[in-house]
């Protein structure tokens, strides 16, 4: 393979598109992962759609080259695990994978493997959209019985945004106090923040360097769409989140060996793995498998993602139960229709209303959740009253996250980030 | 000043030309630093010159925006000092500088600043040319009683040559015990190699972000020469030569002050520094001073310098004494003329004699090597008298250096390479 044909894996369409502006100054956020028939964008710093329904995955799977999650390998994901998969998995939320096949062939063979995923620390608190991945995380974790290790990319935070070294520093601290609350087993988890971790393990550095050895700016041209007035900080970045998906990076977990790595994460960030698929095996590594969610809507419906830069757009997990119920009352995009009567006679639609999406994330309960979904399609159900129990099922979760997250000492923060041994199975 | 503006520093015409093929293939090696006029090309990874006399440094000073060491700062600096010159300043090898002013006035006022130089680890022995920023750092430290930092860019081998990253620790850790043998003080000299200080010190990825969110691939492109089929590992790269610059690098040294900071290092290096000195500011820190050295010429003479891949263009420190006396007799570019009667007629040329250069470098005596140049030009000298009183200089120096570095223990490299506190004013 050619130096340029690398980092293509899969892709179909690599057509360059400037931003909507036509200014070309939207490159980076737009790139070459625009989905250009439909608008919708997909890329790891921007994500919008056109319609009401949200991006359309079919398409972003065929875009992207990925495989989709269907019924044959739910039912060997069932049959190996033992168990029944997650609502996330069954209902479609965590769609799209990479090699997840390679994985349960692992886990059948007994052999031992590593799950990385991660976060770029934006906001001080977290909101519900961001527990997607470590839901998902800490669920496969508690199946497979493997390793986790979580990157805070405060480095990335700071090269991206208006963000000073230590504000962001500080902030993938706090990010880390809601994902300790989630309950992750100290034991098997280990978390990092970049711009620390960088400076207390030689062996991530010597990795990045052997990565960026690999990836030409032609390359991240392409992949990421970055253009000759970026920063040359982002130019490097990518190395940086590629290197936790090769098992050497953390000697002090995996020793020398070379072990596979499953990353669950959302499908914008499917960009990086690309790359460090392909990296990989040219370094000696097994490429990572990936387990692609779609995006969590923003209140305002799903033409874009739940942001936590836009307060409005999102339930922060440090939101009242009084803020929540305005927040989904006021500014929840509805599937209902203008009147009650017009409800009554044609039905409100699911698809597109939020309500119903969060209880779709949030509803365990399948047999319930398919009886709000006929019950409101027909119009039996109303906006307010599906808006209501969408309330009463987020609310406890954020409540009980908060009880939990109040628990979390900085000591207990130290001793996730603390470079230590991990239980695994060598 | 615009972003695109800030690097160019003093840099007059700003001309990007392609290689001497022209393929465009030799972009980064020549790139814009090319003196075209002369066909000089100065660059950090190439030094060439068309003429037998080397690199035009007038010129070089103009073309590079530095200042000439004259007669005036020399008196400055002796009287500063209270001690005459080294040779290598009164004997213009250390010809150019960056605001050595502003580090005689500290020195005056009593005020601190410490010392930074390094070396790319290339290869396994270091070789004449590579002792003289070396020689020349000594010399300043005990002149000024500073702390001097010593950055090995093993991680810069490993990204330009066919180099793993362990082999170029290994050759780090080899120049180390070169540099060590030299006599550098122990409580006031830090060693550190960038693929495991890195990874030993937050602070220095710390600034590498803060500098890689200063600079664009236009910058670094305007600056080096890079283009869009590099790796994106040397884009980034010149952040890690430009953050030693910043104290807050070395927490261990400087605490949180901001140290005035001068870079004695041989003139293709200046890049690196001009782009230090653009983004210093913005980051809140005195730019750093620089001293510059002209090249080292290889003994078949200046058009190029001596070169460590280059087995026969260089003296070597692990080369025996019948090793020396072969390869300046056989290789020294001679100033001579083809017949002894020629040359006792019309002399000979010690601006182009290598052996003459070599006893510039390293013949301390003003008197001595006076008398060696007239003598020369007038014919009285032959090119093999020359030659010996070379080998003679030369032979017990390199001796004398493998006897000191015989004496350097893995243990005594571990501790000038220990993270740990230098002695120094605050």
């Amino acid at each position: 393979m050619s130096a340029n044909e690398v980092v293509t894996e899969g892709v179909e369409a690599l057509t360059l598109t400037n931003g909507k502006d036509g200014s070309g100054d939207d490159m980076v956020a737009t790139g070459v992962e625009v989905v250009v028939q439909d608008d919708d964008i997909v890329n790891p710093w921007s994500v919008t759609s056109s319609t009401d329904a949200g991006v359309d995955y079919d398409k972003l799977i065929k875009r992207f080259g990925s495989s989709k999650i269907d019924e044959e390998l739910i039912a060997r994901f069932e049959k190996i695990t033992g168990k029944p998969a997650h609502h996330f998995i069954k209902r479609g939320i965590f769609f799209s994978h990479r090699d997840l096949h390679s994985i349960l062939t692992l886990k059948e063979q007994g052999k031992p493997f590593y799950m990385y995923t991660g976060r770029g620390p934006s906001s001080e608190s977290l909101h519900l959209g961001h527990l997607i991945p470590f839901i998902m995380s800490k669920w496969l974790q508690e199946t497979f019985d493997v390793p986790l290790v979580i990157q805070l990319t405060d480095d990335e935070k700071t090269l991206w945004k208006d963000l000073t070294v230590e504000a962001a520093i500080k902030l993938s601290r706090e990010n880390a106090k809601d994902i300790i609350a989630m309950g992750f087993d100290l034991d098997k988890t280990f978390i990092f923040n970049n711009l620390n971790f960088m400076g207390s393990c030689p062996a991530l550095y010597q990795n990045v360097i052997r990565v960026q050895k690999c990836v030409t700016f032609n390359q991240v041209k392409g992949i990421f769409g970055f253009g000759d007035s970026d920063i040359i900080g982002k130019i490097g970045f990518p190395a940086v989140q590629a290197a936790p998906a090769l098992s050497s990076t953390f000697p002090f977990i995996f020793g020398k060996n070379k072990v596979h790595c499953l990353i669950p994460c959302a499908i914008d960030q499917d960009p990086y793995f690309r790359m460090t698929r392909d990296v990989a095996p040219r370094l000696g590594y097994p490429k990572c498998a990936l387990l692609h969610s779609s995006f969590f809507p923003a209140l305002q419906g799903a033409k874009s993602k739940m942001s936590g830069s836009e307060q409005n757009s999102a339930i922060f997990l440090i939101d009242t139960p009084k803020q929540i119920k305005n927040k989904i009352n006021k500014y929840a995009f509805s599937g209902g229709r203008t009147t009650i009567e017009e409800h009554r006679t044609y039905g409100g639609n699911p698809d597109i209303d939020v309500a119903f999406q969060l209880l779709k994330f949030f509803l365990e309960d399948d047999v319930q959740l398919e009886q709000v979904r006929v019950s409101y399609s027909k119009g039996e159900l109303l906006t307010g009253e599906l808006k209501k129990l969408a309330i009463e099922t987020i609310t406890p979760i954020v409540e009980r996250h908060q009880a939990a997250r109040k628990l979390v000492t900085e000591e207990l923060v130290d001793k996730y980030m603390e470079i230590r041994p991990l239980k695994f199975a060598k």
